[in-house]
C-alpha cells in the first residue's frame, strides 16, 4: 500500500500519510501538479514557507517497464511565478517508488535556516543536519553520500545555487555511476533549499516494491512499447549513437538553432558542437575514453546519454544534452566542445539549469559583459554564480533578470523562463507551445518539433501559422507521458508507432488497475494541463502571459528572415473552452 | 492655440501637432495616461521602440495660479510593466505650458543608440547630439546646459542610471537655482534613455503663454485656493518650517515608520533624521547655511523644500523630502542625517528614485550585503549604481530584483514598485491604495494617511480594515489633482477647507472654459484611474496584482504587532463596477 511522505521542515518531521483516493491513479507530473494545485496558495511567495515542493515518480516508476525512471519535481516556480513540474532521469525515482512512496511533499521552512538531509529507507524517513554537505557542489555531495550511506542510494540534491535561493537552480538526481548530471532543471525548483533541505537520500533495499494490479495487461503493454522503441530509428539508432545532441545539425539545417542570443537561426560552428562530434570525440578522437549509448538508469533501453572525456582521456562530464549544447554553444556563439563540456559540468556542480544559464550568459554577452564566442569568459561567469558574487547573482537570477539588470530588451523568455533550443520564428508550432504551456517556454511541454522538423508523428510545415490544435494535442499527450514516469524519449517511438502508444497507455493503466484507451490518456493529460492553468490564473496569469517576447514579432530571424507571426487569436485558441 | 510636440527618436524629428478635441480639457496625468493608453501597445517591452514617454504640464500649468508647476511624465513603466505617471516640481513644467505645448510625446528609438538633447523654444523644437553630456551626472548636466543655453531654461534630464536603462531611474527637473533634485522619480521612467534622449531644454522666452478661457472664474478660483493654503496649518506652517519630513516623527509615533526593511514601525533614531532636525541643522546648528521655506519654483506659496548644508556650511543637497529620509534613514537603519543627505544627493546625480533606491538598499542589507545602519556602506552601494558595476546593476534594478538576486522574500513592493514611507500593517488605508492603485505602491496615488494619522480630511482609525471607499475616493480626487498641475501639497488645504477644493476645481475648469463642480472633478479622476486600470488589464494585470506582499499578512509589525488583515474582497471592492 503506497503512502505519501509529508516532510515538514518547520517542525522537522517526516510522516507517511494514506494516499487520498483521487491521487491513486496519478503519478509524476499528474500527481505533483494536483498536489500543488490542492495545497499551495497560488499567490504565495515561491521561496516563502507556504510553497511546497513535491517529488513523485511516475505511475510505472519502480516497475520492470523500460525507461520508466523519470522523477517529477513540482511546486510554485520561483522563476515563473506559476505552477511548475520538471522531471529527471537517474536512479532516485525508481527507488522512491520501490519504497512504496507515491510522493514526497516538502513543506514549511527550517526555522533556523540550517540545511538538512532527508533519509528515506524501508524503516521510514528522518531528517538529519546536513553538516559538512552545506555549501558543497553536487559532485562532492553525491560522492560523500555514497561513502556514508549503504546500498548506493538514490540522491536528490541541490548545489550552492539552490542554497543561495537562485531562481535558476535545478534539482539534481544521481545516475548509475553516481554522477549528478540528471536534472529536474527548469523553473528554479532547486530553490527548495529555501526550505532548508540539501538532499534526499533514498535507499530502497528491502522495500516493498510496486504492486501491479493487472500483471498480464502490464506485460503486454510494456512489450508493445519496448518493440516500438526497438523499431523506431530515432530511439534505436540516432539517440543511442549521438544522444539528443543529434539535433544540433538538424535544427541548424532547419534554420532554427538559436545563435548569439537568438539573433540567427544558423550557427557556422554547429558541427563542432554536434552529437556527431560528441560521438567522434568520445569514441574515436580520444580513443574510447568517453561513452555513447550510456543509460542514466538501469532500466533504460534507449541510452541517449553520453560520457564526454577531457583531452587527456579522463572523465569530464555526463551528459552533454542537446539543450545544454545549444545554450552554451550556438546561443553563446561558442564552438568549442570542451568549453561546452566544462560549462555543463559546472552547471551540474553548482546546480543550475543549463538552458537558463546558457540563455542568461548569452543575454549578458549581448550586453557586452563578455564577448560572444568567449568560452573561458562564459566559464568565468558560471564560476561567479557558484561563488555568489554580485555578477554571479545576476546570472543565477535567469535571463529575464539579467536582461533587466543590463538593459537588454532582446530576452528570449516566456513567463520568465528562457527558451530552449528552437527559435520559434523558424519553427512556429514550438513557439505556440512556448507561449501557451503553463510551464513557460518549455520544449518538453509539447514537442511539435517532431512533426515540424523531424517528420515524426506526421509531417507539418514549420512555417505554417495554424498550430493551435497541434500544440494542444502535444501538450495533452505530453502531460500524460509525464504522469506515467516513462521517458519522453520513448515518445518518439509512440508518436510514430500506434501500438507503442497503446503499450504505453496500457502498461500504465495496468499498474493502477484501469483499462485506459489512448483517448482516456489524452483526456487525462488535458485535465492535468487545465489544473495547471487554473493554478496560474489564480496566481495572476492572463492571456498576456501566453505571448512570445515582443522582439520576435518585429525582428526577422536569419536565414529565413521570418518573424513570429502566429496570431494572438491562434495562441488563445490552444486552451480555449 | 496649444500643440502636442511629437518627437520621433527613430527619425530624429520633432513636429507640432494639433491637439485632438478629446485631449483639450486634459493635462498632467490625465493627458499622459490618456495618450499612453491610446498609443502604446500594452504588451510592448517598456524599453523597446514601441513604448512612448509623454511629458505634460497640468491644465493650470503656466498660468499665474499658485503651486501649479507640476510636470507629469507618463509611459509604460519598466519597473511595474503597467501604465505609469510620476510628476515633479521644478521650473520646466511651467515653461513647457508657456510655450503653448500641452504635451511632448517621445517615441521610437535612436537607431544608432546615441544620446540626444531636445531643445524647445518659441521657434520650435530640434534634436541635437548630446555630445559630452553623455554619461554625466545631473548636477553637471544642469550646470553645463545653463552655461550653454540662454534664459536659464528648464531642464528635464536623466542621469547615468537612465542611460544604463536601470528600471529605478527617474526623470530630473531643475529648480530655481538649477539644482536637479525635483524628480518624477517613480516607475523607472528615467529609462527614457532607452529612446536616446538625455535631456530636454525648455526656453520659454517669448512664448505665447497660456490662454485662460474664463479669466474671472480663474481669478476667483485661485483666490479661494490661495486663501485655503494660507489658512491651513499644514500648508502655512508645518510644511514651510519642516518640509515633508515633518512626517518622520508623526509616522514614527503612529508606529508606521518602516524601519530596517519593514521589520518595525518605529525607529529609535527617528528624531535624528526628522524635519525638525533638518530645520535645526539648516537654520541653527550650521548657522543658517541651509534653508527652509524653500520653493521649488517661483509660483509656489507653500515652500516645503529645504536646502541642507554640509558641516562646513557649503551646499549639500536640496531637498531632503520625507520619502527620501525614510528610505535612506529608518528603512536602512541609518540615523545620520549627513549620510542621508549624501544618499539623496547621489540619487539626484545618478538619477535614481530615492524611494526605490533606499528600499532596495534595505533589502540588500537584509541579505547582509552591508549591515543595517551603515551609512558609508549604503553610500558605496549607490556609487556602484552610478558606475554600473554588477552590484550597482542589482541595486539599480529595484527592490524586487534585489530580493530575487539575494534570495530575500521580505520585499515591500506592489506591482514591482517599492513601498513608500508608511507600513500598511499600521496604516491600513494606505495599504489599500498601495495594493489597488494602477501605479504600484504609491502614497501619492491616494493619501489616506491624511485622515488616518494626520486628522486631515476627516478622522479615521488607521487600524480599521474597511478602507475601500476611502481609498477609492482619494484615488479619484488625486487623479484629478494630478491633472490640474497643482501640487499635491495643496491637497492638504483643499481636503480640509471646502472652498479651497472648489477653488482648485473652479480655477482649473476656468482655464479650459468649463464650469466643473467638485463632483465633476471626482468623476474625471475616476475616469482617469479607469483608463489606467484598463491599460494594465491589457498588459496582463489581474486581481492577484492588487495585493500586498505575502509576508505582511503573516508577519506582525512592532510596536502594534498587527498584520495587514484587509480582506481580498475589500481590496477588490475599491475599483469594482
Amino acid at each position: 500500500m503506497s503512502r505519501i511522505l509529508r516532510v515538514n521542515m518547520t517542525n522537522l518531521t517526516a510522516q507517511p500519510e494514506v494516499v487520498p483516493e483521487k491521487y491513486e491513479t496519478l503519478g509524476g507530473r499528474g500527481l505533483t501538479s494536483t498536489i500543488v494545485a490542492d495545497e499551495v496558495p497560488a499567490t504565495c511567495h515561491p521561496l516563502g514557507p507556504n510553497n511546497k515542493v513535491v517529488f513523485a515518480p511516475g505511475v510505472v516508476g519502480g516497475t520492470s517497464a523500460p525507461n520508466c525512471g523519470r522523477l517529477s519535481v513540482g511546486g510554485k516556480s520561483p522563476l515563473t511565478g506559476g505552477i511548475k513540474e520538471a522531471n529527471a532521469g537517474g536512479i532516485a525515482g525508481q527507488k522512491i517508488a520501490r519504497l512504496g512512496i507515491k510522493a514526497i511533499v516538502v513543506e514549511g521552512q527550517a526555522p533556523d535556516g540550517k540545511l538538512h538531509v532527508l533519509r528515506v529507507d524501508k524503516n521510514g524517513a528522518s531528517l538529519l543536519r546536513a553538516g559538512d554537505l552545506a555549501g558543497k557542489g553536487m559532485y562532492e555531495v553525491d560522492t560523500l553520500i555514497w561513502q556514508r550511506y549503504p546500498n548506493k542510494p538514490g540522491v536528490i540534491g541541490i548545489g550552492p545555487a539552490g542554497e543561495m535561493r537562485m531562481v535558476s537552480a535545478g534539482v539534481s538526481v544521481n545516475d548509475e555511476e553516481n554522477g549528478p548530471g540528471r536534472y529536474a532543471g527548469r523553473g528554479g525548483l532547486g530553490a527548495v533549499g529555501a526550505k532548508g533541505l540539501k538532499a534526499i537520500v533514498v535507499d530502497d533495499a528491502g522495500g516493498p516494491g510496486v504492486t501491479v494490479a493487472d500483471a498480464e495487461g502490464f506485460r503486454l503493454g510494456t512489450k508493445k512499447l519496448a518493440d516500438a522503441i526497438a523499431e523506431h530509428p530515432i530511439t534505436s539508432s540516432s539517440l543511442p549513437n549521438y544522444g539528443t545532441a543529434v539535433l544540433v545539425n538538424l535544427i541548424n539545417e532547419a534554420g532554427g538553432l538559436p545563435t548569439r542570443n537568438f539573433s540567427s537561426g544558423r550557427f557556422e560552428g554547429a558541427a563542432k558542437v554536434s552529437g556527431e562530434m560528441i560521438n567522434e570525440v568520445a569514441t574515436k578522437i580520444r580513443k574510447g575514453a568517453g561513452r555513447v549509448s550510456h543509460p542514466c538508469h538501469a532500466d533504460c533501453i534507449i541510452k541517449c546519454s553520453n560520457v564526454y572525456p577531457k583531452p587527456d582521456g579522463s572523465y569530464h562530464v555526463s551528459a552533454i544534452e542537446y539543450e545544454s549544447a545549444y545554450a552554451f554553444g550556438p546561443d553563446c556563439g561558442i564552438d568549442d566542445l570542451d568549453a561546452v563540456a566544462e560549462l555543463v559540468r559546472l552547471s551540474n556542480d553548482i546546480g543550475v539549469d543549463t538552458i537558463e544559464a546558457g540563455a542568461t550568459i548569452a543575454v549578458a554577452m549581448e550586453a557586452g559583459v563578455v564577448p560572444f564566442g568567449d568560452g573561458p569568459g562564459a566559464i568565468r561567469l558560471l564560476e561567479e554564480v557558484g561563488r555568489g558574487t554580485p555578477l554571479g547573482r545576476i546570472i543565477g537570477s535567469g535571463a529575464v533578470a539579467a536582461g533587466r539588470a543590463f538593459g537588454v530588451t532582446r530576452v528570449p523568455a516566456v513567463k520568465g523562463q528562457a527558451m530552449p533550443a528552437y527559435d520559434p520564428r523558424a519553427i512556429k508550432g514550438i513557439g505556440v507551445t512556448y507561449a501557451t504551456s503553463p510551464m513557460g517556454a518549455d520544449h518538453t511541454a509539447g514537442y511539435t518539433v517532431a512533426p515540424e522538423v523531424l517528420g515524426v508523428g506526421g509531417k507539418v510545415d514549420p512555417f505554417d501559422v495554424s498550430k493551435a490544435e497541434l500544440s494542444r494535442n502535444f501538450q495533452a499527450l505530453t502531460a500524460f507521458i509525464d504522469l506515467t514516469g516513462y521517458c519522453l524519449m520513448a515518445g518518439f517511438a509512440v508518436m510514430y508507432i500506434a501500438s507503442g502508444l497503446e503499450g504505453m497507455v496500457g502498461s500504465t493503466s495496468a499498474v493502477v488497475g484501469k483499462n485506459w484507451t489512448v483517448e482516456d490518456a489524452v483526456n487525462l493529460g488535458t485535465q492535468i494541463v487545465r489544473t495547471e492553468r487554473e493554478f496560474n490564473e489564480r496566481a495572476g496569469f492572463t492571456k498576456a502571459d501566453d505571448r512570445l517576447p515582443e522582439f520576435m514579432k518585429y525582428e526577422p530571424l536569419p536565414p529565413h528572415n521570418t518573424v513570429f507571426d502566429v496570431s494572438d487569436e491562434e495562441l488563445d485558441a490552444v486552451h480555449a473552452g
